[in-house]
């Protein structure tokens, strides 16, 4: 294996590893050594490849606003709902995604920032319900801003409700209640009536995204 | 100080402390030692109070959904509305209650019971929009569960977000606009616009409870 594969691969070990730790112990619990042991390295290769504790969980929340690139919808709202449910997805079956929305909804995670997370998703969202408005697609009153932050803070709710009861179980019903619930509010009755909320959206963007890729 | 009293204050000074140490360290982390050194208690008097640390955490955990009888209103939606806003009130006056909620939002707390609060509140939120609806003030199509669920979701993501980002302090904020992006799909237009939906609705329950009581 060429040095820059094993690298790469030594990384992504660490990565996964460290979503494990921080998943089971949460950050302030977890250490360097849980994390060496369980993804099986030497101290001087995840320090090389991590400086620190803190620079672990930032790259372990980064992952939740990664591979988010959904294909082009014709309706902007569609490509927010298709956000939405293939996040839910990825929240069902991938272990790092679930570990970085953990880490951001730890409250009591004091010594490391969290509000990361929360400001990328409400700024991709944003500019999202802003293409949506430019296209007229919402209604008149809707401030894409505060809409943005609503749906933004209303989702990471209904993820953690979810994750208390069910275990992710019945989140995809969940989020399609949500969005029944807001768009609405949102978006004009005429694009309401074209959009897909089919509860099995999310498994669907995903297959179309790694197909075509 | 007759004995009873004596008790009674004892309880609530270990509460207090127990809210206090759950808050900086999270539940795991958190000790019987520590707890005692902020209390200033015997280890006897505590154990009298509460057998473990799981019972600490769940009588922290129950006070988030005590003291939120509310004065009677002819309108079932806005006995609803008050609730929402005197909850946002307190998380941001009671140290109580904001451990509880940091409780109960924390994903990584896997060894108690983090289900209780979110059932509770879904349980009475449930109650009050089957009455609403049955006094006519709902649109035909609402499911009193479905909301119910959404709501208490919702409303649980968004007080996350705005601790993260703000540490409450646009909590009224954030807890009016979501309610704004909500009403409009459960409630019939003709309730809506006689709702008091302001932002110091809250503050203004608050202190009429605690002048007719």
């Amino acid at each position: 294996m060429p040095a820059q594969e094993r690298a790469i691969r030594t990384r992504q070990n660490i990565m996964l590893a460290a979503a494990t730790v921080f998943n089971e112990r949460g950050y302030k619990a977890a250490t360097i050594a849980d994390i060496l042991t369980t993804a099986g390295v030497t101290k001087g290769a995840l320090y090389f490849h991590f400086p620190s504790k803190d620079d672990l969980a930032q790259e372990v929340l980064a992952t939740q606003n990664r591979n988010l690139t959904i294909p082009e919808r014709p309706s902007k709202t569609q490509e927010l709902i298709d956000v939405v449910m293939l996040h839910t997805h990825r929240l069902q079956t991938d272990p790092m995604v679930r570990a970085a929305v953990r880490l951001t909804m730890d409250q009591l995670s004091t010594e490391f920032d969290r509000t990361g997370p929360f400001r990328q998703w409400a700024d991709l969202t944003r500019q999202r319900l802003e293409q949506a408005r430019d296209q007229g697609e919402l209604l008149p009153h809707v401030n894409p801003t505060e809409t943005a932050d609503v749906l933004v803070g209303a989702y990471a709710g209904i993820q953690s409700m979810s994750h208390a009861l069910t275990d992710y179980t019945d989140l995809t019903t969940r989020a399609n209640a949500l969005l029944r619930h807001l768009l609405p509010t949102i978006t004009l009755p005429s694009i309401l009536t074209s959009l897909d909320l089919n509860e099995n959206r999310g498994a669907h963007v995903y297959t179309e995204i790694h197909t075509t890729t």
